[in-house]
């Protein structure tokens, strides 16, 4: 007979996927990183004033400022006492005139962001993103198809799900030859590989798809009958957008033509990303195209079980596809704080990507798109052996030596499926403007002292 | 070779998990509820002028009025700018100081609503939150395991994906007797029991426990090798408080001594219902009592996977768990605010029970606590032998009647594991104080003619 209490729950016997996944953004380096800014704001004394955190686009978190629009809408619909007609002249003081319009107009078709709304998103802001779909590709978009989520990562969540029997995945080159040739490999040990997900414009590396790219892209999945699941969370995060423009799957998809009819595809969007940074409200939606409606019925049901994502979120997504017009009062500020957000995050990238390159045995490619630089290091000897004796990835004890001398959290290359035998790590561009010239020095610093440290 | 551009995904190969979901509050009835809706704002002429949703405890969605002084504090964390001091005169023209003290406060504490916080939610927020356990208990609670969460269903099923390998669950009966046969019956077939998910109070029954009956469930737990999974989210629905009273399981297991040292035990809370009613914003937490640190580890892991709660969600459990207090200015609108929903839904309840008691043929016990009623009726053959050439249940087929009579929209009992061979459905008492009475008819007149048209 066991001891009385001895644990019925333990870390062995909880279900296999649970103990098998990884997420490598938030894992052992931004735990760490949680403890250090405990730690600091406890007053002990470390080599830092301060903990950055480069792992994730976070931008908020690093004091980005929200877009004002957004926030008076969201700030309006929360207390509609604010848009009683006897608080017009004092609201009138604080609030835009087409914030309290644009309020109005979302509370008659949503009732309270208090209530439960339709599990698949309230349908006003499903019309307003298919609208925002068809003009982005010049292609129809169909409201039913579309699922509000809390974030892209809850969409991801939700539809794989679906789809795969155990959440297995494989990072594969982006060529067909490559693509080829890792499906045919899969087969061959017995794996059925039903799905591919593209992360375009890409993290970790920034690489923004050409569109003759994703016509083969397109292409191999029809063949092998392997359905897309496109992450485009990115979108509006371009940096080179004359050489490197953002192409929707969907668009590319459909100037394929009628051989296409049909294509099982999925895209994914988020407030969490581009110029609105919205990631704390966990908002976003999916488009289904070419999915069977009894598979369509099925995500809804599974929908319906988590109730509805949150209102909120699910405002920010109508702002976010239906933003102040031109000659509307808000739109003036709206495009400059788009718009500055917008090129600092091109000269902050240009920068960290110099700083990178500057660092003795470490490469960086400039950024097309996203978030996020994903330089290569070429570690040394002894580096690599002292990695070893710590029972750590060589990329992994380089990025937590950076972290406990520098406050700075990145994410080590291995949690992304880096080619075998490399080391690489992923850092956003995303520190304060007025921050990140201290940040790049103190990454130079650590970097020399650590080469020298560890000198073969 | 299959025909190009076959569906790859269909509803028979999708993960069988998925297939064999159900989910009776959100199923048939509730996607025909909204079909009406839809009808009737294009002016389609039904035998009634709008659909009640009593499928789901969504009080806001029958226009309760939320509560003013979290909604306050809510809208002013959203627009920062209307804490800074050239704004100080027009806000305090529409927000009280303690709504524009706690703004501040929070705001001091999280940084932006936008940015994701910490995975396990805002440590601020579990400090308040862990203080209010323990005022509730008169034990101790740890912030390190206390997890905020996108409402308790998203709890739930974060930490089910944890215990068990499928999620089949069965109604059991809550006496001791019931328990262990059904244990025993269940472990005959093979069938490795690790949770037992106790809703208290009960949902669909309202029912509230006695603590004597919940010492009997946890020392079953106890000997059975059981976790015992804690659903409290009606701890404050509660309407006959002086017969039955709410305890929490928390506080009858600490109250049971040293023997239970240990005991695992995971309690989930939620802003969705009691007085408050902010289902549309997805907040909750669970607090962990007794879980081996390998598995707190390993449920840090799985929410970060998901990044973090939506933080207007969390705050709102902050504003749950520390509304106004005495002597602050928002204290007296607070109490009669909360005070007035209360007494409400008793009489509600109350009126509600009446009106099924009055039905030929339906038997309905009264609500300890939550916010439904679930009666049985007992429907004439003919109806039995209608339902059944329609291919459905016959508390199915009479709830459909009902919602194409009446726009209402009820649960049938077979949603719930209800007893072979009886007939219920579960309803809320949330319809509108100033139409209740209308409610109340129309579902005596459509019984009339129901129990007419299939009299035996």
């Amino acid at each position: 007979m066991l001891p009385i209490l001895a644990k019925i729950l333990t870390s062995d016997n909880i279900h296999p996927f649970v103990r098998k996944a990884e997420y490598a953004v938030r894992g052992e380096l931004a735990i760490r990183s949680e403890d250090l800014k405990i730690e600091l704001a406890k007053g002990a004394a470390l080599p830092f004033k301060r903990v950055v955190g480069c792992n994730i686009g976070n931008p908020q978190a690093l004091d980005q400022k929200p877009i004002t629009f957004f926030r008076q809408v969201a700030s309006l619909v929360e207390y509609p006492e604010l848009l009683k007609d006897e608080n017009a002249e004092a609201a009138l003081r604080l609030f835009p005139s087409d914030a309290i319009a644009r309020a109005k107009l979302l509370l008659h078709n949503i009732g309270s962001v208090g209530a439960y709304s339709h599990s698949q998103g309230i349908p006003h802001i499903r019309e307003n993103v298919a609208k925002f779909i068809s003009e982005r590709d010049g292609y129809a978009a169909d409201p039913s198809k579309i699922f509000l989520t809390q974030g892209a990562s809850a969409g991801v969540q939700l539809t794989l799900q679906m789809i795969v029997e155990s959440n297995k995945s494989k990072e594969w080159g982006l060529t067909t030859e490559e693509l080829q040739r890792s499906f045919d490999e899969a087969s061959k040990k017995g794996v059925d590989t039903r799905a591919l997900v593209i992360i375009n414009p890409g993290n970790p590396t920034g690489q923004c798809l050409t569109e003759e790219n994703m016509r083969e892209i397109i292409s191999f999945c029809k063949k092998n009958r392997v359905i897309l699941l496109a992450d485009e969370v990115y979108q509006t995060n371009i940096y080179r957008p004359e050489d490197r423009p953002f192409h929707s799957f969907k668009k590319v998809l459909k100037s394929m033509g009628p051989a296409y009819e049909g294509f099982e595809m999925i895209s994914y969007h988020s407030i969490s990303k581009g110029m609105i940074g919205e990631c704390g409200r966990r908002g976003g939606y999916f488009e289904c195209e070419g999915l069977d409606d009894s598979v369509l019925e099925q995500i809804y049901k599974i929908s319906s079980i988590s109730l509805c994502p949150n209102v909120q979120g699910q405002i920010m997504v109508d702002l976010m596809v239906n933003p102040p017009k031109k000659g509307d009062p808000s739109y003036e500020q709206y495009k400059k704080e788009y718009d500055d957000i917008y090129f600092s995050l091109i000269k902050r990238a240009k920068i960290l990507e110099k700083t990178f390159n500057s660092l003795e045995g470490c490469t960086c490619n400039s950024a097309d798109g996203a978030m996020y630089l994903f330089p290569q290091i070429r570690l040394p000897k002894k580096a690599i052996a002292a990695a070893k004796a710590a029972g750590k990835e060589p990329d992994q004890f380089y990025c937590m030596a950076m972290l406990e001398a520098t406050g700075v959290c990145m994410v080590a290359g291995s949690g992304f499926g880096q080619v075998e035998g490399t080391a690489h790590f992923r850092s956003t561009f995303l520190p304060q403007p007025e921050l990140f010239d201290e940040f790049c020095s103190g990454i130079k610093n650590f970097h020399a002292s650590f080469m020298s440290k560890y000198k073969d």
